[in-house]
């Protein structure tokens, strides 16, 4: 059998084609050059799986999609505090106001526009870094986003820098604010650098989808920051990464994107997928026109939406077998499944507590869990103690490992099996 | 047992209790009458399990935290189409430009704000309804979310009227765009009244938990608005529920929110809780100081925020089992579980489209999931299509209907069993 | 013979006649009734003469050029301190914006815009008027300006009342500011009857011939406001009269002015003119298209500009004449001519301090001086007082007392006389 | 006898001399080392007599005082059409937002704030020039309103280079805008130099003399530039040259009026006064704190404000005398007197036109008329033509030829004498 995503996504380029709207970006000679027709799809899953459809092996510079993985970097390497005290996290409303600063605070208003992304530049890697290492390091640290070491596109680089001046303005600017400490020029050119990391349509879905992915890179396996990098990151992305218009892309695609000049659009869902499309033509607020409506197919069809939550997680406790045992024991075992957060956690406490009293063994049947987040894991052992020190004695079933080494604090440690048993019958004194 | 869930919440209240920074909202004598200690949090799971510590059974008005509600009335009531035709949804920065509308389309930017909120009040119910009837459906709209019905607070109410100035000031502006066709003071007088229902505590929690369970009341189980009237509202409350900074918001606490000037503050996640806080102390935006840092420790504590997503879905496939039957029949069995949305059925899909060929039946054992959204139903059946028409028999095993009346298009549809049993042996001519 | 002025007239107005773009201000029915064909030009010397061309007899309503008169009846009635606490005197930028108070200190930006004419209506009188004695003072004060007791046209003010949605959207939030403490509907109400005064043309020109005039009206002779409340008054109209390009105002005609919706314009410069056009087609900022080009043609033919200073006043120092008296006596007398303010005194005082010494006496023939305004008078005087202290004996030459009570202070008090004559011998002991 | 001038000017910097608010400008090393308590003043007359108090001839940069006069030399060299398309003339607003350009037409908002002034700039000398060529331009060009050769401050030029960063900015915005086309960088180097020249508080009052002169220096008497270009400068300095607060200035000084960082203010009253003031401390604005309050004591007790007419000329008709000849002959002569311009003019027209017939001969005595302008100069020449025309003989009275070479148009020319004589009697067939 063939996977029916790929025609899935065939289709939605198919639909998408006959758009020629827009045009491509043309103040850069290089960038100029583009071919318009120029299509691409590229859906990966959490685990590194990639469905493609149109050119989505041609490279093409990343331009601002580079900016949320090097503000993640920045994040990584300096911070979170000392990044907020640099660059904002608000929506900035107007493009053509971008060299403005907050009033008051003076800092660029975020890091997906090119004031706080030259911001967040100077901000990878060690304070005091010479700028090859920092260049070094965002390089690097991109590359291992993509599972793949990028390379930079000199025609490019050197094209863009022939018409930088508004780049230059802006650095200018932060250097005359104190905001950046560099050379304004040498930061503007290791800038234009970063924006000509060649990437291709596959290579952002696999970026997204590390994203996605809590910031593991789901080919390499490499954490490549932590998931409250990854959390700040993708919270940026949902109000500021589509320029001006951030309720409407929240209310019509809702999914954490960022955008770039090349015609690229990167999207990620945590969770869920990693998303990259390519086509060069590119709106007024320069979004690629077609990739919009790619982005916005794919949260229609595929629920792929922020606010789409699964389905409620109600059934985590999915019922309870009572098992009477040798010697007129009795055993309650409460049956759990799924993957446990909060909620589902809340579920299981939620039936323990209102669970009738009389049974001298209390079982735990994690085998159909598939997962347990720390808050969820907090909440079992809490009951586990509470059971405990109530007087009861408590297993674990969980053949798969799901809850390991189950300490619940004042020693309390429940016994753990794979299936079922009844343990030693209490002694006298017990 | 008792629950640890309450005690958590009572220490939160505990840990906030000492800040009194802030100011009782003054404007109106008998908002400013409201004791400034009184202190609140409750959180409603998505099936109505309330839990809950301070005052979370004093009422108080309702006042602002009613925009969404109402919101979400008037795109259930008029379509969605019609109401972004009145009222945008972008963030609009400023406080203090409240009265000012969208250049050009003159729309209110969103209808968390007052302008869009009085506009949001005409949109409610049918189109040329008596202002009574209007209120009616306003009322029993708000109380179905709440499960019970409300009552206006008579003397608020009236104390309002007195000092509404400025509401009256953007009705007749409104009037004046025609934004809104009714007489302007009637409107507002109507609105104060949409604004002065007495709600608890217990009661935002409830209302919220409607929103994060899909629009559907988990108390009494009505469907009071549809999932996209839901995914709507709770995009704009992402973007614009928190008054002038939407980043920040999200960042810190990344749940879809609300707050009102009587120090209430309403947070929904959408498949996990809803969340009611009550603190009349205000901070300079007009949201509750404490109730601030109340959802700011349960994110932080809960794990609850938007980017936090379950951990990856990888394991929706849990693995398959090669079955040996009579008459060297052999079968393979793909064993899924979990909740299956995108993520999870391209989990099938993928796996399915790897495995060796050389079974002449597959068997897809749905047991372990417990549910099944539209696009990963789709998927699932289209799987079984292709599989069908490669020449294999396919059979789900289904016990608890988790995907009912599986018609996978072209005349094909599955054997549906409980637990595995060998189908009749293929006839000669199959 | 013929004065030629009307002619010119007639020539501006036959020039403007085809130019049809536009509209006819069309929210009010009453309005939109105007004939979109009229045209009339009226220009009135500071004596009062006025020269005509036009339908500069037809009536129509006032509107916003109400505003100038109404901030000099208040600035008259309260106070500059006063008004300036609640209204401010700068531009505002942005017409769409016109609700919008300024930051800090929550005042109008100005009263040329409907939230500082509001205002202004306000202050009119004394303190704690009743209202019908405010719009007494209001229609008093304005027909002050015109000459002539001024009437409302009940229709039109009963038309605009039935649209005043944006004026009652201001006025009930200047009452939330506490910017006006008056009911928001009658402020509104008494306004629109400010608005609805009939003028004609002609009246225009009057009522701008006595802000020329220094406050007095020139057929009458009544001082209607002092010379610095139209000086204050004058200031704003040339930064804030004509709405929001006062920069593209002032550069190419340099006329303090105020249009208003009926297709009025008012412009006054000082000690000049006074001008009133009619010409109901409006462009998108709501002033005169015609208007403002039978303006453009006044300043550029006539060079009627605030920056066209008279030519130089160095010869206000006309000359000296040396006598020789009886017995050896020598006078040196000093001839000043023409208009003598700062300057032309400046002139004087050089001229006498630099003339060599061996002068008995010293005359100041002021014959040909046709006036001497404060700072003049204070400097002359001290030149007499200074040349007395000296020794001189000092004579003033005054035949139409230009210099009435010529009291220099310390006791010294010139001659005068209508022609020279030799005044008795000093005596021995002088 | 001594001029009171300076005594009164020392005693309004004695008046202000306590006053130690604000700050000397600190961002370039070489201006926060000017000694704060400088103060100085100078008066001009507009014949350049200049009247000063304080250290009036020590030397400081002229920083943005030169945005003026290098905005008068593009005018003058690219003419008023082409600089228009460049830079606008409307008042900014906000000082922090220096950086933004109008929306639409991408220019500066005016010439008086950095990224219009390093825009005027480029602007000086003929298109192409090199920018050594245009550098001589400029200082030539400044120098000749100084009426002296200016220097630049060579070591206050490399401070300000260090720190250049945001005018650096500017320039390359303005370049990204395709606003000027030259190199960044260098522009910015000129520019610096251009702020570097050295003046002394004379030199501005003499630079102000020159624009309050129409353009001539009052010393050398050059025409420097047009009186075209006079009146665009005054009235941009009028709406913009203090900053953000042009509607204060207009009202409370009325001056139109320039200042720059290292604490000088320049104000040019047309007609009247050009004004020096130095003290070195500034306000928020960046406005020289004493200097402002000199500017606001000389405009009230010199009566120097732009609305601050002459009286009235109403008088400029004298009177008439008639006069009887040999046989029966019998002349009306119009006595005229002052400055005549639109209002005077339009006197004598007003009272020729009005008065009886009956008189063979009309004069027009021009003899206490000391200057003319050119509507006046039209005006009294078509009095001329119809009196002519109408059968009288005119006779111009004008010893001192204030109206030369007076061709009236269709062959008309009157006889022009310097006193009264009677004509040769009219022939038979006169």
């Amino acid at each position: 059998m063939r996977s029916p995503i790929p025609e899935y996504l065939d289709e939605v380029l198919r639909n998408c084609a006959d758009d020629r709207a827009g045009a491509v970006a043309d103040y850069v000679p290089e960038l100029a050059a583009a071919d318009p027709e120029q299509l691409a799809v590229a859906v990966s899953a959490v685990d590194g799986t990639v469905y493609e459809a149109g050119d989505s092996r041609s490279a093409f510079t990343i331009q601002s999609i580079s900016k949320p993985f090097v503000y993640a970097l920045a994040l990584a390497d300096r911070g979170c505090e000392a990044v907020l005290a640099r660059i904002g996290v608000e929506p900035s409303g107007e493009a053509f106001n971008e060299l403005s600063l907050e009033e008051g605070s003076a800092r660029p208003r975020n890091p997906m526009i090119n004031v706080g992304a030259l911001t967040a530049h100077t901000l990878a890697g060690p304070p005091g870094a010479p700028r090859e290492e920092r260049f070094e390091r965002i390089v690097a640290g991109i590359s291992a986003f993509a599972g793949r070491r990028l390379e930079v596109d000199e025609a490019v680089c050197r094209s863009e820098w022939g018409t930088a001046h508004r780049n230059l303005a802006i650095a200018h600017m932060l250097r005359g604010y104190e905001v950046i400490e560099e050379d304004a020029p040498r930061v503007v050119a290791d800038y234009i650098r970063q924006c000509s990391l060649l990437v291709t349509t596959r290579d952002l879905a696999l970026m997204a989808a590390t994203l996605a992915n809590g910031g593991v890179q789901p080919v390499t396996g490499e954490q490549v920051v932590s998931r409250e990098v990854v959390r700040q990151v993708l919270s940026v992305m949902t109000t500021c990464g589509m320029y001006d218009a951030a309720g409407d892309w929240v209310t019509t695609v809702g999914i954490p994107a960022k955008s770039g000049v090349s015609g690229g659009i990167l999207g990620a869902l945590p969770g869920q997928v990693g998303i990259g499309v390519l086509s060069p033509r590119l709106d007024r607020h320069g979004n690629s026109v077609r990739g919009v409506r790619v982005c916005e197919r794919l949260s229609a069809d595929m629920g792929l939406h922020l606010m789409e939550a699964p389905a409620p997680a109600r059934s985590a406790l999915r019922g309870g077998r009572v098992l009477h045992g040798p010697g007129s024991r009795s055993a309650l075992v409460h049956e759990l499944q799924g993957t446990l957060q909060f909620a589902g956690a809340e579920r299981l406490v939620h039936g323990i507590a209102h669970t009738p009293p009389g049974h001298d063994e209390i079982g735990l049947d994690l085998t159909r869990v598939h997962s347990v987040n720390s808050v969820a894991r907090r909440m079992i052992l809490e009951t586990v103690r509470r059971l405990t020190l109530d007087g009861h004695a408590v297993t674990l079933i969980d053949p798969e490992g799901v809850l390991p080494d189950p300490d619940a604090g004042d020693g309390v440690r429940p016994r753990v099996v794979d299936t079922w048993e009844w343990g030693a019958a209490p002694g006298p004194g017990s």
